[in-house]
């Protein structure tokens, strides 16, 4: 017991965070404000010895950067260059590369088209025998296999429970928790957004005035297309295709429509047939193998697991074998619970190779802290 | 590859089956159908060495024993005492004690008074350093704490995942997936006979009239009294206190309060307000720390997350601090169900212990199957 304590005490990953907008800005409140209670019950502690960000930045400082500061400062307003260890210049890729860290946590912008600057970054990390976590879908969905293959090769681990429903646990209750059982098809809401313009065409609004709602309440970006015409949920469909179901496909294999065309007059007439319309990603496995994938609104019987999920909720329903039809729902959105996934992975990256000495990280920090005063 | 592939190949687990009624025999099958499947997918392999039942006496072969001959035979009528290595007496605890095995599934009738004779298998098996698996509430509602310390003075596992859900991972969700959340509170819909009933009373049907037609379909047991008056849930609110709160409680904490004094009237009126009843256990923490657990029906409104869980399916709704509520909903029965819970759990005892040499059951084996034939 007094050995297990020990190990709890003395087993830390020094983490670089890419991108300090509302997730990673998240994790590092948790970091600071729960850290050592998190040391306590999960056998680890955290350190953030970098961060970078297009507007502030970055800051190194390989000792342990002091977080209270940061996050008293107004997000916007924050400007690494005039601290120690701090550069105007975000300079990323020499971060990822060069800054002894034992986990990359990626959380800048998606790119649906590319997956850069994020791919890069997640990419860099790994060559660099990095651990990556990260609730950016881009890379995840346009370049997973490969990358999964590269995390491999290096030794290192690359997690993205976020990608999907954000804290929610969605892939890992399919890999852990489901294992023996056959998958034969998911399906879920996916887009809190799209979910809550739908309830509010239920009551009457119509599609621009609930767009227009959505984006006054914060749900909604000022360009609202990747949420409302399925772009969003087409990346989410991509990864659970390849993830869920071991698939290979692109995005552009998963059929895309989105809710723009529905009306206030659709859902009444849905509802009178005892119906409603939901937003669902699905990826169903063929009789040959294939699979089909997709995201378009579907009117499913009040009855359907997924029929209740209503506004900012999200819901994943795994169909199995064994099991019949297993349902996690929970928040799909949400800084806190995006920065609580890339705490799971940071847990799932313990979990796989915590058992090893405290990383190198700590070794040879002093020597480059002194070098990054240029 | 080569290696993981030959490792995959060369770890196996020996079987003792306690209780040979549709859950374990459900196991069996797995095993019989889809035993180098699963071997294959998740590294070991399982070979069934035991089994006991009170009507068909006990079977040993600890060189496996060859299952497809017993599943063909109807439940009723199997009869081991003529066949090699049988016996018309089960012999629990010689067989759990003394018959070389890794791992013993304990699938007996749920006894709510004491926990007998389940909770003297479980213990006879622990400490002769045995893992055990378990869909048997009782042992662990009533001593679930004590277990656990005696299976981790033995170095064993005491796995219990379908004591709540069937197969539907509800406590590797808590202790696995929501890790570093703090769970304030957790509410279900755990038992889908009362779930039918309910569901049945809404459509106007009388309470004894629902009941009956539930005993027809196979829902309800001859003696309704454990699923309509709610003592099924209590011991389940129990096991989720102790598992996902850390709470000490006796089942007599539990407050308990059934259905069996609705109406269909009751039904109508809720319905008139926007409310559905429900049968709901549920355990919350207080500020004090200490916890409030009770079953009861409760009116929820038709948006909460448990409303709209009808039928046989059953859910668990977790309240955390970081993520809000996460539900997880799917069977809550079924053979076939509940033994993939009994799967779920020897999955986990392999992911503990698996890294180890082959079990040394096998060693000692062929030496008892001689000794065995009395």
């Amino acid at each position: 017991m007094t050995q297990m304590k020990l190990m709890k005490q003395t087993t830390r990953y020094d983490l670089a965070l890419i991108g300090f907008g509302g997730v990673n800005r998240a994790l590092a409140e948790l970091i600071a404000e729960r850290g050592d209670e998190l040391s306590e019950e999960l056998g680890f502690a955290l350190r953030v010895v970098a961060i970078t960000d297009l507007r502030a930045g970055s800051l190194v400082r390989t000792d342990g950067i002091d977080l209270a500061p940061l996050l008293a400062a107004a997000p916007g307003e924050l400007d690494f260059s005039g601290m120690a260890g701090g550069s105007a210049d975000p300079r990323n890729e020499w971060v990822i590369r060069e800054v002894p860290a034992d986990i990359v946590a990626e959380a800048t912008f998606t790119n649906p088209a590319d997956g850069e600057p994020a791919l890069s970054h997640v990419r860099w990390a790994l060559r660099a025998g990095k651990h990556v976590c990260t609730t950016n879908k881009g890379p995840v969905a346009l370049h997973g296999h490969a990358l999964k293959r590269l995390a491999a090769e290096y030794g290192v681990s690359f997690e993205f429970e976020g990608t999907v429903l954000s804290g929610t646990p969605v892939l890992r209750t399919a890999d852990r928790l489901l294992a023996g059982a056959r998958v034969t098809g998911v399906e879920g809401i996916m887009n809190g957004t799209s979910n809550y313009i739908l309830g509010r065409l239920e009551e009457g609004v119509d599609f621009s005035d609930a767009v227009k709602e959505a984006q006054d309440a914060g749900y909604a970006e000022a360009d609202p297309t990747a949420d409302v015409e399925g772009f969003d949920v087409q990346l989410k469909v991509a990864i659970l295709a390849h993830e869920v179901l071991g698939a290979t496909l692109s995005c552009d294999d998963v059929a895309r429509e989105g809710i723009s065309r529905l009306t206030p007059a659709d859902m009444r007439d849905a509802a009178a047939q005892g119906l409603r319309w939901k937003l669902i990603g699905s990826v169903t496995r063929r009789e040959d193998g294939s699979v089909d994938a997709r995201v378009a609104p579907v009117a499913l019987p009040l009855e359907h697991p997924l029929a209740s999920v209503g506004g900012p909720v999200n819901a994943v329903a795994f169909h199995t074998d064994l099991l019949g039809t297993v349902t996690v729902s929970g928040p799909g959105a949400g800084r806190t619970e995006t920065a609580y996934a890339l705490l799971s992975d940071i847990i799932a990256i313990h979990q796989r190779h915590g058992t090893g000495p405290v990383a190198p990280a700590a070794a040879a920090g002093r020597v480059l802290q002194e070098a990054f005063r240029d």
